[in-house]
């Protein structure tokens, strides 16, 4: 398969054409977390997006891609977590059905917020295999758009007006830094700090206990999660075919951190910054804090990536 | 005992006086929260505040307050929680000598925080008397000034801030709820509603089980707490005769909540608007949720009152 590269004009399409449907969301900074990282540290507030991730960004503009004839007939995604979420909001904008699979065990709390976005929920059993033969069957029978939540250019471009509107609003950031799971918000990130960035470079943060992008990267060719043993249920996925050339061209390195280092990231944020974010998006503070001497005195633009937590199975002890 | 009440250009003083040792913090609304509550709530987020509570205003103020000779020898406090942290870093900021005494079973991260910013921390018994006995003693050894944490002037001035800001950054605000325990907070909020705001009257929320404010104010005179069995530990301290007059004239009403109420509140705050706040905070918006009645359609004021949690001991199940 060809590889596809988005083109710069491309990004500056997806972000006009994505801003009346998502916030433009607010860059963070914190002196205790500057003076304990030795660089500066300008984080990307994701968290404060609608519906509460940076996913609201790629759902949108897949929507936005689809005919008219595309449109009328729906889109439908099978997610546990802010995908199915962000699918619902941006196809209920749009006036678009929305068709949501979600496993049996997800949070209430997910299920009654995909619905409460006007979205039709399908249970299944909690396995991959259930979850896309569920999918497919409604895309089957309503002909709905199946819309995948990372390895899509069109979401891969929603995904990099995050990084491409913390560039604008610091154009001093040489470093940009990003969970990788799925794929989609790297390959995302990279391609703005290719753009728009001033000599800036990518890295992604991955967990130890799902590095399938670190071995991907480092071995040239697509590798599959050993374990999926993460606190970071975001970053769970694997790579694609879609995103991973991207990354291959505009990453510099993918940097892994231990389940410790990103409750102890998770911490910090949550105590000094006191705001709530995913342990997905502490994975990213936690690969800059692991590799200070890399990263010291330098502008680092961080993407955190959500803040959809489950506030009863919290890590701290 | 004459009540004083201050004066408008008491306030407006403060204010000059304090800003260049405070964060001006953001004010937050939330769609959800609206909805739910049927009101327009403007959340002064001093969970933002320097050391993460409207606390450090109060403090500043009061050490402003002190002569050159008794900047020298020092201030002295005994606090379980933010004023120990808001004297040592306002004291440390004016290079005044801080004394803080803490009962020992105070979270260890609120005494490296004290001591991280520059304090000499005493350890005591987990009681009043304890706590007053080693103050008193430090007071006699070095001269220093006892700072209280509500029952003051200087204290409740600098806590008006919050409001004052609040209603110039919202002048339609026209109710304000502040949560209140010693009754230093509502004290300076009601005297901002009362200068500062366009016909709007202030309210207390004070939890059922910490009600000593509710019943003061009901009786007409200072009652004490018969239970502090409430989550909400900034709340647990008694009204003092400084406050008590101020509230008795400018405050409205006092709604008390449940346990449960608070919460709920607590949650919806984490869940909806991805900001960390302690439970006292949500105290505030539990009593404009328990009386949607009254508030309908009204533009509220609700004054968010810090962010210092211990993550270990939430109370989300």
């Amino acid at each position: 398969m060809d590889t596809v590269i988005p083109t710069e004009k491309e990004l500056q399409q997806t972000q006009r054409e994505i801003a009346p449907y998502i916030h433009r969301t607010p860059i963070w900074t914190s002196k205790t977390l500057n003076r304990i990282s030795g660089a500066s540290l300008f984080f990307k507030c994701e968290n404060f997006q609608r519906m509460g991730a940076f996913k609201m960004r790629g759902a949108a503009h897949a929507i936005l891609q689809l005919s008219e004839e595309q449109r009328e007939r729906g889109v439908v995604t099978h997610s546990s977590g802010n995908f199915g979420q962000a699918v619902a909001l941006a196809a209920n904008e749009l006036g678009v059905p929305a068709y949501v699979v979600m496993p049996k065990n997800a949070p209430q709390v997910k299920k009654e917020a995909v619905k409460g976005y006007g979205a039709s929920v399908t249970e299944c059993e909690a396995t991959l295999e259930a979850r896309e033969a569920a999918a497919a069957r409604i895309q089957k029978e309503t002909g709905a758009t199946s819309l995948h939540p990372s390895n899509s250019l069109p979401v891969i471009l929603g995904n990099a007006t995050a990084a491409m509107e913390l560039l604008e609003d610091q154009p001093g950031v040489t470093v940009l830094c990003a969970p990788v799971g799925g794929g989609g918000l790297l390959a995302g990130t990279a391609l703005a700090g290719h753009y728009f960035g001033n000599s800036c470079t990518t890295f992604g943060a991955e967990p130890e206990e799902a590095d399938d992008a670190y071995r991907s990267f480092h071995s040239g060719a697509i590798q599959v999660n050993t374990t999926t043993a993460t606190l970071a249920d975001g970053l769970r996925t694997h790579l694609g075919d879609q995103n991973f050339p991207i990354i291959q061209r505009h990453v510099s390195d993918i940097i892994c951190v231990s389940e410790a280092e990103i409750i102890f990231a998770m911490k910090l944020i949550w105590e000094r910054m006191k705001i709530v974010v995913e342990p997905s998006s502490a994975v990213a503070l936690a690969a800059v804090l692991k590799e200070k001497q890399r990263f010291r005195d330098t502008e680092i633009g961080i993407v955190l990536s959500g803040g959809n937590v489950t506030l009863s199975e919290l890590p701290f002890s």
